[in-house]
This record gives C-alpha cells, structure tokens and sequence, in this order.
C-alpha cells in the first residue's frame, strides 16, 4: 500500500531493455539527449531535462540552483525537503537555510507566504530569501489549482524569488486537475519542476526540468560532483521516455488517484485531508489500526491519531474495494 | 544606547598595549596560554579557552564541534544563531539545521525542548539532533535561573545532546543572578559556553570555553580554516584576561545592568519582558518614538510596537536619567 | 569499446526483475537486507555493504567517512577521484583536501606514499592526512599485487591512516591476480572498497563494503542526504546479489581481461602500461588512429600520443581480433 | 625576527585610540565608510574595500567570490593558501579545488600558468578553473614585476579567469619594485587584492580590496556569515587608515626591506632566493644553527637545509647589524 515501492510498469522495463546496446557513457547517449525536446513538446516551451536517481537530488540539485549558501528558501513547514530529507537541502546547498511558512493541508498560500517573507531582516545579518518551493501535490496528498500557482507564483516575482515545484506525485496533481501539466506548473511562474516517475510506474529515475534555462548549465556540474551523473544513464532516460509516451505517467496515476478515491469515499467522514491525489489520511485510533493490520492491509502510522493510505499506479481493484469495505465496518 | 558599539574600557586598553612586546604568533604567546587556567580558576573546575574576534565565530566554532553535517541542534526561535548570523551555524556545520522551539521571554522550557525532540523522526530520513543552544542572556533580555539551566541541561543528558549556550551577555546574566559564572552555566551542564566581551567593554576578543575537553582539540583546526586564528592572538588574549581581572566583566555588567533598572522603572508599565540584563524593551508607538529621538535618544525599533535600549558598561547616569525621566513623561 | 557503456548482463536483468514484488522501500527490502551477508561471504570477515547509484558516489561517501573537513586524502596524482570527479570528494567531505604522490602506471608506492607524508606539516595550519586511497586496478590499468597493498597498507597504519580502494574495476583486478578478493583488498588493510559492478555487467549499482564498521553507521545518513538512498533500492541490491551469485563478476572481468589480452599481444612493442586489466593503452600517432577509426573501431585519446582501448565483459571475440589484426598491420 | 607578531606601530594605536567614540556597530561607522575612498585613491580607480581579522580570510573570501565549490582556482606549489591555511579556501569556497603550478621562487610564470590550464579536462568530469591566485611578494620572498603581473593577468583573460593577488607582505613588494601600488596589482588585471598590514605594523586588520566591483557584494554577506564582521568594525578600519596615512605602510616595509638587505648581504654565498622583500632564505647547516641560536638569534627552520629570516617594520639596526655579523663569521 505505497507508492514508492510499487513494481515497475511493464512498459518501462520494455523500453529499459530496448536501451541495452551500446551507446556513449553519462548523458551523451541518443535517449538523455531525447529529454529536452520530449518535456518542451510536453510543457509547450522550451525546457532543458536532467534524469536523477532520486527526488532527495532533484529537489536538491534545484534548490542549489536557486538559492546561494548564504541565502534562504520557502517552503512549508511539512514540505519532504524539511522535514524527510535528512537535511540534504543544506548538503546541496552548502547551508542555505529553509525559512517556514504555513498553511492547511500542507500547502502554502499567499498569505503565508507574504507574510513570511515581510518578516525577513533586510541587511547582511539575515540570509536573503532567493527561492520558493511548493510540492505539487502536497504532503497532504492535495493539489494547488492553476490559479493558486499563480498566486504563489506571482508573490514569489514580487519578492525576486526562483519558484521551485517539488513534484514527487505531479502526476496524481494533474490527473486530478484535468489540466494540462503547463498549467499546473510552469504557467503559475514555476522555474524548476522535479518531475516524478519512481512513485508513477518508474524504477530509478526522476526528472528535473528547467523552464528558466539559465538555472541548467551549472546544475550540469553539481550534478556530476554529487556523484549522479550515472555512467549507463540511458537506461534512466528510457524510463522517463516510456513513462511520456503516450502519457503513460498520467494514465498511472489517474489509476492510482481513482483507487485513492474509493478509499476516501469509504472513509468520508474520517479524513483529515481532502483526497486529491493518491493519499488518503484517515483518523484511526490504536484499535482500529490493529484490526485492520490483522486483516491484511498495510499502511504508514502518521501520527497518534491518523493512518496515511497511498495507492499506487497497480494498485488492484479488489484489494482497494476490500480495503473500504474493512474500513466501512470499522 | 547600544553595547556592541561602546567604547573600549581602559583596562582593556592598557593590557593591550602591555602586549605589545613580540611574541610567538597565533596563540603560541605567554597570554594565549594563560587563558585556560584563568577559566578554570573562574569557573573551578578545567577549561579549555579559545580566543575568537566574534560571538558568531564561538557560537559556530561550538556548534560545528556538537553537530555533524548532517545533524541539527535545536534552539528557541528567537536566537540570534538563528536570526541575525546570516546562515552562519549552517557554515560552520557545513550545513546541519537548526531545529526551533519556542518559550516566553525568548527562553526555552524543558517542556518546549521535550516536546520539539519527541517529534523528531527516527531513522535516515531525519537529521538526528546532537546539540541544543540556550542564550544566556536571552535575546529578550531575559535570565536562565541555575535552576532552569539544569532543569534544560537535564533533558539535553536524556536525549544523550551536547548543551552549548550563547553568553554574547552572560556577564549581564551572571550579574543579575549574584550567583557563580559556573552556577549559571556548566553546573547545569553546559559543555561550551560563548562567553562575550565585546559588548561588556573589550575590543575584539570573546572567549570561547570548553568544559567538554574532547570539543576543543578540533575546534582549534577549525578556527583556523575559519581564518580567525589571527597571527597576532596576544592582543585578543590581553583584552580577555583583563576583564578577568579583579572580576572587572562583573562590574561593567553589573554597572549595565543597573542603568537598564532605572529605564525600566521608569518605563514599569510599558515592559514586554522583565528587565533582567542591560536590555530594555519598551512598548511605544510612532509618535511616542519620534519624540524620544527628537529629544536626542537612540533605541532600536524592535517591531512595530516596541523599541529595544540597550545599556553598555559605561552608560553615563545623567543619560540614563534623562531617558528615564523622559520615558515617565510620554 | 568501453566498459562503463556495454549492455546489461542477462543474469542481472532476471535478478531485478525477479525483484518486481512490493518490498518495503529504501533499503528495508529482503535483497538489500542480504548484502551484509553476501560480502561477508565473500570476504571471510564481517563486512557492511550499502549500494549507491555512482563510483564517484562510493568513493566519495567512503572518503566522507574517514575525512574531516579539514583533513586530507592521499591519493595517486592520476587517480580517478582527482582528475574525474569534478571535485566530488570536496562535495562530500566539504572541503577536505587530496594531497598528491605519484608511481609509475599510476600505482602509489609506499616509497611515494612515505615521502608525501613526511612532508606534510604539522599543527593547525596543516590538514591533517586521515585517509590513503589506491585505485584497483589503476587508471593505468595496473594491478597492485597482494604484496603492493599490503606494503602500503603498512604505511597507513604506521601514520594512522584510514585506507580506501576504488576498486571501480576490482574485479578485473581480481581476475588477473588469481587471488581471492580478501587478498587482493583488506588483507592488505583496507578498510573500505568502492566494489564496482557498473563498468562489469551492472547496470546502476555499485557496492561500498566497509570492513571496518564503524565507518558505515554515519554513512547510512550520508548516502540519504546526498540522494542516494533510491526508494525502489531492491533493485540496486538485485544487480549486486546477481553479479556475486556463482562468481558471475569474476567470470565477466575474465572475459574482458582476456580481450584486453589479445589486443595487447597485438599492439605489444606499443604499450604505454602492462595491461593487467582491461585497459589497454597503445602508443598511437595521428594518422594511425585516423586509419583505426576509419576500420570502424572507437577508443578514447588519452593524451596526443597514446589511445586507450577498453574491453567488456561482453567483448566480442570477433571484433576483438579483427581490432588486434588492424593493429598488428599499422 | 618575524614580522607576524611584531609590536603595533605608534600611529596605528593612536589611531585606534581615536576610534574610542561610540558609532554605529559592524561597518555602519564613518572609518570603515572611509575606506572605499582611502584605498580608490591610492590606486587611482573605483575599490571597495572590506577590513578583516586575518589574511587566512582576505583571500579566502576572495576566492570564494570568484571559484564556485565545483570549480578550481590555480596557485603555485608554494602558496600559502595551498600550504599553510588548514584548507580554508576549500572551506570558503565550499570545496572548490585548488590546482598546483611550479615556477621559481615560488612564482608562477605565463608559461607554467599555460601549461597547467592546457592540461585541465572539459566537460562536467573536470572542476572548471575560474581564478588564478598569485602572491606578492611570493612565498620566496621575491617579487613579480609590474610586466610579470601583467604577462599571468593576460594568460588568465585569455582563460576567462578572475585574478586574486594575496598580498600579505604587499607592502614589501611595492617598497621594493618602487612603482605605484596599482602598478604592482590592478594594472596588471588583478580584481581583488588581499592587502596586508598585520604584518607591516597593524594590529588585526587586513583589507580586501575588490578593483571588480561586482565580486564585493555578496563578500559582504559571506563576511558576515564567516562570523568576520566584528561589531566594533571602527577599530579595524582605523588601523587601515591609519597604515595608509602619509604611506605609512611603505616606510614601514622599506625599513623592513633594508633590514633584510643588510642580511642577505651577509650572506650573500647561502642565499636560496633573491632578497626582494623582507624575508631572507639562508643556505645554514645544523651546526651553523646551532650556534647563531646559542648567540641569541631567533628563526624559523625553513627546511633541514635552510633558515628563514624575516625582519619588521621595527627591527632594529643593532640587532639586524649582529645577525649581519654573525652570518659573515660563520
């Protein structure tokens, strides 16, 4: 019952092993050197896409783009790059702080994010704020709107500040919109979209995309000296490839966010979060957590009162349908 | 009206000058050596002593000797390595975090440092915390009673963390309390103390005090990377060493302290924080402000709603009581 | 003609798919959980084993594990951590230096070794060396001898050194000493070996085996904050377990050893190095390597006079000879 | 007989004196607000200027201005940031590499500046060289003329690189070639300049001086986060000022430099190096040692062939006439 640890689809492991002959080393191959063109057909701009083994690295290799070391990001106080990174930000960075903001179901708004800033010391006693991050959809498993980005977005030009887009579960985000994935992002003014694979269907390659190309050149080099400029990364690119063909990614999570969905309406009136994505946070005491572990169901303890469920892009129908029925009983 | 910009006491004047014969460099000088036993006389028990030129220099030298890169320490919110040193922890630390809680008057309880560790995660995906920073005076001018150090330093044990505290005022802190240097700090377990001059009427020159003898061996390699192991050190040494002498940091404290009193009193009704130390933070709006420094008074806008006095060991008592009387007539 | 390009052995491919069942993520699955164990075999000691994604990642967190920030590395002036890294070892020990010695086919000699240590300062103006790191095989494709290791090994102990291998082509190492992989590493004092598998069959996971375990713990937090623990892990732990199954990594360097044999019997009277490995580096002019490019074979330019020929572990024998022919006939 | 831990010049501690009023703290004040136009002045161009403690953090902040942590800057062998700062500039930079060039006397030439940057990879394996550092007077005690200067300054804009000049024994240099400061640096195309004054009669002050301005800003914000910007920051500044008054810096160093020519023309058969500046490299064998320290004489062993003699802007005739005497009967 996790995204993260789901199988590969069967179309990635195909393309992966279509990428088995030969070809130059690192990123020199025919399909890294596919990415770029394959995300600004996506985005309808021009991007420039680097495949990384881990969303830990896009986000970070993002931030290290946008921020000095003596300077500061946004972001919410839950947001994965504070809270379950193990302060990678600060590795990438070379100790740039993360200033927190709030905001329900784990999503900033403008508010918090306006207020936050005004409260920064001006003066080379303070680090200056260069960087905004929002995670789309949020840790809360709920999606920021078109609109919402731009709101962010245009606090984020107000202030000077890069705008970074933590999309481990993008996908699920704009399953749920029913936009397009500009819209959801790079329209509200986002510069740098770690788009995620692994959690969709994928097995070791993420991809961060870079709307504002000066922010890729030097991220060439961070990446490389972070040691994840991977010698056969054309089996990376292949699986970012098949995961864009034919929006598989998003057929993957429309799966994965229709079983989510199931689950929620079995649980309505126990939710903490409304269900926008893949997760469903659930109020459950000890009892009924235990009751339902000895059925058979697997889930993540978020906290004292709660349980997070994830589905996932194979996530199957009976299984799903047991789980709300279990959970309509409780 | 302000003590990091006060005038350097003539004691400290004098030593420096009786230093002015050559010596080794660095702190291979007869005054560097002396600076362990004069500590360790003050404090009773062996210290180790390090000369730097400023309290983010032995703040961050502390914390980098507690926090491994990827760590934390955890500090009220309010602190000033959080607040006014431009990322420097994260410098220093090579990035690890600062971790916040909060506590009235800018100090931390037990019960806001249990509560902000309980919720730390376990495991890789979290910085472990290993320090925990207090300030002694706090940033609101507040006083730890040897009480409530120990009571902090008892939790710091159970969670097996490293106790640093920041004295940029201790002087302010120990005068107030009329107790030991050491009751205020390491009785309650502190393991390196910043121990500011500079406000207190030195020129360049804090102490940075181990009681832990297995942080300072390599503090001294990091000093140096730090470019702060200046060549001629017996200066820095000269300034500390004639504070020491015949108690003269408590006196000019004590004499700070005092001028901040009859502010005080004369503002009682308008205080946000009990006045404990040399700082005097006082309610008053725009008008209230602008008369004061009509009527030639400096202060420092602390918000929007208060401005911040502060005391120096050679606040003159016919400005204090002008100001004071000033104060009664708003 | 280059190993960290060449396809994906079959037996590593069916062991990651085999591997396509939910586990539980990171490196809490049953394959990555078996490492230990595995190298521990392997090694006839207990030994920690991780998977990372990269060599320089290996290198790199192995380094971070015995280097302060302001510490120092030995290491081969042409070793990989120094010319092709992009300055990884400095990312991930923030800062620490790589002092240089030199050998002949970018081998350190203990005589090399001795002399560079003995001339490095000491106190705090120095930073310290805490760590000695050999390549094997060499970038010269030179093999150090059981004999080698250990006499260099001796030296590291004598200055109180931590001692690291590349080992990104271990395994071709291995294959042509004939001794088994103890000898060829810990036997001799090694106390950590990047284990390389990418360049020999893998696909994106290469082992860091740590022999002495207390320079793994604080790693574990290191790899997840450079995003290097991947959440689908078990696939990495896959590829590893199925290289080591039956000695398959021993049997792939054989292959590729043996290729590299042919063409060095061929370009004999033009061999920069002895080729103990499968790099083979030939004395080539111009127009000579014009004439080879022309024929349809590819190789690397070393420098102006020299070009380097890589075999595989699926070197075909064809192709092998028709390149030892062509060279033969210059 | 060393000039890094001399007496403080008379004037230097008037001028200090004079700073005792109380001003706005860090560089807020109207000395430190001096010295853009002090030092514009003595080098005929726009300079910012930023005081600091030590040359360890002149140049390394330097540095960091102009290398990023995955590049490289290059030095001679010899240089002191290479050698003696504990690795500070890759602690400043944040790991960026420094890469080693010969010459004479510790002086790099167009020709070895050339031949080290020819050798240096492209593309993201390789740390990207992007300033060259020299030092004036060298390490050697010599000194590049302004033609020299200008022959490496050209080599690094043909390069694209920043060029930094550590000028710890500047002063030295400029008494010695006696053409204008800017002659000896900024004309030559260096853009930051580490000015020394410790070491010719200051007390703790040394000024980096930026001629690009664009490379000051942020210094401004890594000063501070480097726990380098001192409260008091007028007492700094006044030293400077005080030091470029009526040139005191050049009689200091030509006094300093005429002592060391009466030595090394004592010595004139041992010298390893030209005498150009005030240190004087003195061919002595351990007997020779021996006996001029039983006569009283005070040196620094350079090596187990040589001694290092430096004199001070105050040595005095008698002693250095002795140690002439002394060298001669030998």
């Amino acid at each position: 019952m996790s995204d993260n640890a789901a199988a590969v689809h069967p179309a990635v492991w195909a393309a992966m092993q279509a990428a088995d002959a030969p070809q130059p080393p690192y990123d020199g191959d025919s399909l890294s050197g596919a990415l770029d063109e394959a995300f600004s057909a996506l985005f309808g701009r021009t991007c420039t896409a680097l495949w990384v083994a881990s969303g830990t690295a896009a986000n970070c290799l993002a931030l290290a783009a946008m921020v000095p070391p003596h300077g500061a990001a946004l972001c919410h106080q839950d947001a994965h790059i504070e809270q379950d990174e193990c302060g990678a930000p600060g590795f990438f960075t070379h100790g740039a702080k993360l200033l927190l903001a709030g905001g329900d179901h784990a999503k900033l708004t403008p508010e918090s994010v306006s207020a936050r800033l005004a409260a920064v010391g001006k003066g080379v006693h303070h680090t200056p704020v260069t960087a905004l991050s929002i995670t789309q959809a949020s840790e809360a498993g709920c999606v920021y709107t078109p609109g919402e980005v731009a709101a962010i977005g245009a606090v984020a030009r107000e202030y000077g500040l890069r705008f970074h887009m933590d999309g481990a579960r993008f996908a699920n985000a704009v399953a749920h919109l029913g936009c397009s994935p500009a819209a959801a992002s790079v329209d509200g003014g986002v510069d740098a979209l770690s788009f995620g694979f692994v959690k969709n269907g994928g097995m070791g390659a993420e991809a961060l995309v870079f709307f504002a190309p000066d922010l890729a050149e030097e991220t060439r080099y961070r990446r490389k000296r972070a040691g994840h400029l991977q010698s056969k990364g054309r089996y990376l690119a292949a699986q970012i490839l098949a995961m864009l063909k034919g929006d598989l990614w998003l057929a993957n999570a429309r799966h994965a966010n229709a079983a989510a969905g199931e689950i929620a309406a079995a649980a309505a009136d126990r939710l903490i979060h409304p269900v926008e994505a893949n997760e469903v946070f659930v109020r459950l005491n000890g009892a009924e957590r235990a009751a339902l572990r000895e059925a058979g169901f697997a889930f993540y303890d978020w906290d004292a009162t709660a349980a997070r469920f994830v589905t996932a892009w194979n996530s199957e129908q009976e299984e799903v349908l047991a789980l709300a029925a279990a959970l309509r009983n409780l």
